[in-house]
């Protein structure tokens, strides 16, 4: 498959430094010598190009990972490890309607509306005209603006939609929403939410419960990386301590959802 | 949203214990009670029967990580936490093109079928005919078996695909299947292996060195639950401690491939 | 070194389960067949008996994890991974004096009364009085009862000792002592408090920022053990997730004790 | 308790920084202004003093920990949190005598000579002068030395010792050691050794079966710190994700000593 002119392409330098760029936009500059973005269109991708100094790049085909981490942004972004479980405990896929509150910088808006597909559609809120042109810009690049209908608004008095399949609060008063969450849900729906602090898990469990929903889950998760060194294969030195507690909850109609369940500790 | 004769769906008891079932189909037996599958349906989705000792159930929508835990199985099965950063680092998406071997109990290729989509294409490679039975039930059941092809072969003499946009190899001695890997994958294309133990990945590494990838990572993950308790907030007693590390690279040219990468162990 | 009448001793089946029991007591019934206590001594250490069906068993030196997971218990125990830490971190060394509230078992005051030494001593405190019986005669076993004076006493009036080296706290309300642990501490002294939930962390560490410790350190560790099999190495499948939060703080001068410290990570 | 001249002192300043110093040697300087070390002298333990520029700092009594972290190093120093584990693992107490091989910088044997206290004996093995030389300083500064035989030597003769409670091995090439461990533990003894990969795990595990060794065990830890905000509790950002893999085992005689064990995987 060759680079067309105005693809996203990652350009992968051999000290593992990367860059995500558009075709066929001028120059990039590199601490290891410039690459004229002309010259990558054509070019196979997997093939090995040359900076002005001489140094070898690879022509890569950017990944949702590597958008989440290149992208602009303002806020504490999602990270991959947690986006992809998010995805999979929302049990997201395609034709699936979503609200995403708040969109912030919109990394993790990027893959709900991946995994939506184009029949199914995320609606993202935000308080912030700033993150809304910046996740805005972003979607845009990653090919599914049109998949995600952004709504500028505060959301303290709720929610428009009814009958989703997943809500996700992403937001530091989490607990003032679930009630909102809850009126938008679909029977059976499910809720996520992302909470950096043990306080903040406390309190969400707490009205998740008050408000009927089951199947109450906190995880949190951590993943280490190992040097790829076969001899001498061993983990890295330093790893993430932490991201965000993530808390899952279904909801159920509410005269009869206040019980308790047990956890089984899979995963 | 009102259950439909013949839907799946999943019936939570107060303990927590669930079952998998089809509605309309006689009796399920519980050790709270026996469920008559023809009264769920017409029920809504959330809402509460009751079995025949009086005991409560809902009734949920199932939902991927629950097939994954309860479809049939004579395999070792992939964790969802481990499927979920998978189908993430391999960027798979609408409309990708997967190489899956081998098949085993098809938990793995549930999650490769549902996100490519309606156009994608699912290759699964499996050398006994029992595991290629059970996956297609399991398959039919989770509704993508028509995006999947099954192949019923052993790999030694390579895959039938090209330019394929991932190979995911699960296979004991995954090592001898690199090389077929690589003739399959497009350029840029991406190849992950699930290996349960560290001898299996040096060997996978050397193997990965030797044939030109790039972007080696090996990543595994520890996923811990909370007791759902707010002002007993901790997390459970016992984990899951290993399932298998998750090995992953990038096929590019081959003559310039050989370089190493500095990791930088962001997950 | 031969095994001597009324030594502790270890024997250890072959299938993994093993024995602490004193010799020249009767006979040890196991599910592998009864061990003569008394043909046990006078042989050597890490040599090998027969049960009666003809089961081999290994006669081992009782270690202090042992004695731990082996002593009768009416509490939680604390774990060697988290005694060890607690042990450095306190700086427990030859002749330290050190306060224990409360003994429970007294497995911790074991790992305590060993490493303060002949010339040290433990402060044992301790509400209840089956929880002091049980311990004096786990510490009476262990061989360090001499070392420890045990204070049956509810600990809310405070301590009696002055100027020691270090205070353990594990008692469900621990905030309610921390002033008490102050008065008794010297400059510079250690504060240790086990918090299995993060709510009791939470209050702990309000507690010791207001009375004006220092140096305040939040642990929480995970261990992993692996099967032992050269050519198939991995963690074993399942673990422990928790056991409790280890609090530590330093006693300072209060005037000037209010400050915050930033942390760094390390271990 | 009062700072006489010729202690040694950890001060610590307001931004988490600290300095382990001995009294009465003239001017330490600081990012934060001079201070003079003939001033601590007669200061309580546990007091504030000031710096040139008018900066707090604390005077702390410098515990094992700051010893390990702050000693003069030339190799990879053996982190407190598994030293500790060590210690319990192979049950190091008063009076024990240990082997240490190799010594390096002396962290690790400073910790040995603690435990075994003043009637107990570390032997220290080293190849290299240079390594010598500097942990000799720096176990007669942590008031060891006189606990523990170095000896300059390389250890592929074996050990002079016999009968030794434990040895411990920290070497790249442990597994053409454990022979001479074997012959230098008492029956019933165990053995330490630390190794940072897992190629060099498996080489120890076949090495200390085929040496007839029991009770294998292999571990790694991880521990997490928390910010200590009790409001906004949460762990750290990042953590050391590796350290080494810590591998235990028991000596037995020979003939029997060759099956397997279960692990239990409790820690």
């Amino acid at each position: 498959m060759k680079v067309k002119k105005g693809d996203d392409v990652l350009l992968l330098l051999k000290d593992g430094s990367s860059y995500l760029i558009k075709t066929g936009e001028g120059i990039k500059m590199t601490h290891r010598g410039n690459i004229d973005l002309s010259e990558v269109v054509g070019k196979e991708y997997g093939s090995v190009g040359k900076t002005s100094t001489g140094e070898e790049y690879y022509i890569l085909i950017p990944g949702i990972v590597d958008y989440i981490f290149k992208i602009r942004r303002k806020t504490q972004i999602v990270y991959p490890k947690d986006a992809a479980f998010i995805i999979m405990m929302l049990d997201i896929k395609e034709g699936d309607r979503v609200i995403d509150a708040g969109l912030g910088s919109g990394a993790l808006c990027m893959a709900f509306a991946r995994y939506v597909g184009s029949c199914g559609k995320v609606y993202a809120y935000e308080r912030r005209e700033d993150f809304i042109r910046l996740a805005k810009e972003n979607l845009k690049r990653f090919g599914v603006l049109e998949r995600v209908e952004i709504k500028h608004r505060d959301i303290k008095e709720g929610f428009d939609e009814k009958e989703v399949d997943a809500v996700m609060i992403d937001v530091n008063d989490s607990w003032n929403y679930i009630y909102h969450a809850r009126n938008s849900l679909k029977g059976g729906g499910r809720i996520g939410i992302i909470c950096p602090t043990v306080n903040q898990v406390e309190k969400a469990l707490e009205t998740l419960e008050s408000e009927g929903f089951i199947n109450l889950q906190v995880w949190e998760n951590l993943f280490r990386m190992y040097k790829p060194v076969p001899k001498r294969l061993r983990p890295v030195d330093r790893m993430v301590a932490h991201t965000a507690y993530l808390v899952f909850a279904t909801k159920v109609s509410v005269e009869e959802g206040k019980d308790e369940y047990e956890e089984d500790g899979e995963g």
